[in-house]
């Protein structure tokens, strides 16, 4: 908190005749009065709202290196364009495209004859099941270590069906996630291991919803690559309930998922220049590829919007940062994150100084508080500044923050953030068909834009981050 | 903090051999892992979510007085019964029901023979048209002041169409709606002042929706009662838009509302009897009876539970009050308050000790915080509990708390409190037709049922409002 303007400047949109100030407390008084109007503008305001639903209506499935994240692309540099900053450009990045391939098919087989279908989705980086799909008994497990007990005795030839469920009982859902996730990321090489023929896998939310959640999978590559799908939290329990009381249940699925061949794509990136320090670079980003059961509002179409409205504010309040202000959309954070591999060797290359890295991949409900990774001295920074969050109720501060993106900047010794949404419905909509623009509610995407154009307009400021 | 007891009592369930401890760090402690406990059992039951369903489905239109509030008194006093209480009972109170009638018409009508509806509903209290109806032209005003200065000359014979909205950037909607409801509660008699014919408001919301929300309105019994319906902002909109090129626009609205008899009516009651001081009484409810329009689910069927649920999870977790709880289920928030007024009327006469009295009335969202109506002493006691609750993001504090119907006990001294849930969906569904089970997340109200249980465990065993 070395630097402390006065208020006047940011008010005018004049950047270059700041009055230096000594009282920091008045300092924060007048903050108090740029995020109250940065606030007044993003609630008074539907941009965000409507870039948001073009890009989810017109370009829904943005799988990296499909069709429809091409699309996505030109959208998203036209919206920037639009927002007039200093530079747009397209960063060249090579997409590994997967695809679905044509509708699921799951069904138990009952030696009756009667067939009961179970919603499901192949897994993002499944193999196919080959055109005639496969037949097999199921066998129910709930860790790796139940599926070593079974051993190859057990499995060998069967479908293992992983339905070890998120813990509703963790306050933050996200926790249940990261305690549930490795079925569906590892389950099918370890499967496999055993003789397994294919794995479905419990969808990954709190609810019992009939939407099959995806998500990515990876093999082993010195393991057999059998097909993984998942299947609808409600078809689980269905599933489970009937395994236990016929141990031979037969199913039948089919899926022609595959990879293809590499294609050329980019990260869309714009840029503010700095007034001061147009070297030093504020990195704030979300990703635009998504999955392609849904639209990507949620996930992650919402994180682009509140980066990009950092640009739109700022605009129309006249601020002017000391420092570079980079928005980047980046490529393919769900399957192999080449666009956040690209970005950051690039920083690394031309040897940038990123003085923080923002992202925003967590959901469009209202914000809460900051998460952060940085060192102590810079921790203690910002916290200094909480209390100007206070009046729009952002307490929480969590120390570890940033997200998978621009993770891949913190070797560069760079400090990463995040605002913190309320977690509780994002699993309601993750991966799934339910993330949809429709489940978007204006009121908390706008507060999330204020939340973060205020964060900006701050560390920027106050050279929270050291000088 | 006078007396603090050791956490194996509340894990066990024994409410008769606690041992005091003197150190208070450790209770805290220990109070974590009870509030703790009390989240995982919240956290993993549909319980309450379960009558909530049961409620709003089988009664969904519970004006006061109506057949539809009779079914759901039923309804709750029976779920009462289920969560085992010391005593459930009806609290006999007379409601002055109002209805609506038919289906009300409101239409603009032009020269050309065109007509264009414009989605409306009755404001509760509102008298009807008359039978044929009433057609006038329209004269748009935004404040009192507005139709001061047009006066009898220009408002004499007309409906009056105030279209002040609900202000987007205040952070809490809830100030919004309370700078704009006066339209609602008061503009039919003012208007009728001047000599005006009927009223239309524009609905409090902060979205552009296509559900006219109602609400409360008052008549000064000196002048002459006229019709008085609220539009949806979506028409509100429009009609402002066409009066703009045209200010002899007509329109033609009816409605057949009307106030009936008064009948006999309840407030539903239930206790569990206080361990050590039985006769000091946490008064813990949320109001029964609801609109007609949707089905009452966040306003406020889910108070009701949010009061429930604390029966139920003290019962699971086998805690044992020291103090008495009782939860009233308030008839007629909506209109009169004949509830309240009863319990309050009853609470004197008796000469009842109200420990505490906490109201849930604002909605179904994400708990954050407390709002408190207490002494100094009282509020400091209470400050002091609230690090137990940061892990559940419970963060904020406001002064000032309760609701309408714990207020009619302030007189008395009793102090008031209310849990804060997110307020920025609330007005999305209140009073409208959007008002639905549908709408409610799983997750939000089992956090608000932990949050209500483990605020009257803290608040009992600490004594927080004096000894």
């Amino acid at each position: 908190m070395n630097k402390i303007f006065a208020l006047s400047a940011f008010l005018f949109g004049v950047s270059s005749c700041y009055a230096q100030v000594k009282q920091p407390m008045n300092a924060q008084q007048s903050d108090s009065v740029v995020v109250a109007s940065i606030y007044k503008s993003a609630l008074t305001s539907t941009a965000g709202y409507e870039n948001l639903r073009e890009l989810t209506s017109k370009a829904p499935h943005r799988l990296a290196g499909s069709a429809g994240c091409a699309l996505g692309i030109k959208i998203l540099y036209s919206q920037l364009l639009a927002l007039h900053p200093d530079t747009v450009y397209l960063q060249p990045v090579v997409a590994h495209p997967w695809e679905r391939g044509e509708k699921e098919v799951v069904r138990i087989e009952l030696p009756s004859g009667e067939k009961i279908s179970l919603r499901s989705t192949a897994l993002g980086g499944s193999e196919g099941s080959g055109p005639k799909g496969l037949t097999a008994e199921v066998v129910e497990v709930k860790s790796f270590d139940e599926l070593k007990a079974l051993g190859v005795a057990m499995v060998k030839g069967k479908i293992v069906f992983y339905n070890f469920a998120m813990d509703p009982a963790l306050f933050n859902p996200g926790e249940g996630y990261g305690k549930a996730v490795y079925q569906r990321t590892a389950g099918a090489s370890e499967a496999a291991k055993y003789g397994a023929v294919a794995v479905l896998v419990r969808s990954l939310t709190n609810r019992i919803d009939t939407f099959p959640h995806t998500g990515i999978m990876r093999y082993v590559d010195t393991i057999p690559k059998i097909p993984a799908l998942a299947v609808c939290t409600f078809d689980a329990e269905q599933l489970s309930a009937m395994l236990k009381s016929n141990d031979k249940l037969t199913v039948y699925m089919r899926n022609t998922s595959k990879m293809l061949p590499d294609v050329a794509s980019y990260n869309v990136i714009a840029e503010i220049n700095g007034s001061e320090k147009p070297n030093e670079i504020i990195t704030i980003g979300g990703h635009l590829d998504s999955w392609d059961l849904g639209e990507g509002a949620n996930d992650d179409g919402i994180g682009c919007m509140h980066a990009m409205e950092v640009i739109r504010l700022f605009k129309q309040k006249g601020i002017h940062p000391k420092r570079t202000i980079r928005v980047v959309l980046f490529l393919d954070e769900e399957m192999h994150q080449v666009g956040a591999k690209a970005y950051a060797a690039s920083v690394k290359e031309k040897g940038e100084k990123i003085y923080v890295a923002i992202e925003s991949d967590s959901g469009a409900d209202v914000p809460k508080g900051f998460g952060m990774s940085a060192n102590p001295e810079q921790v203690a920074a910002f916290k200094q500044l909480m209390g100007i969050f206070q009046p729009y109720d952002l307490y929480q501060f969590r120390n570890g923050g940033g997200g998978v993106d621009v993770g891949f900047l913190k070797p560069l010794g760079v400090p990463t953030m995040n605002i913190l949404p309320s977690p509780h419905r994002y699993f309601n909509y993750h991966h799934s068909a339910f993330d949809t623009f429709k489940q978007i509610d204006l009121r908390a995407i706008q507060l999330g834009f204020a939340a973060h154009a205020s964060l900006v307009y701050l560390i920027d400021k106050y050279d929270t981050m050291g000088r």
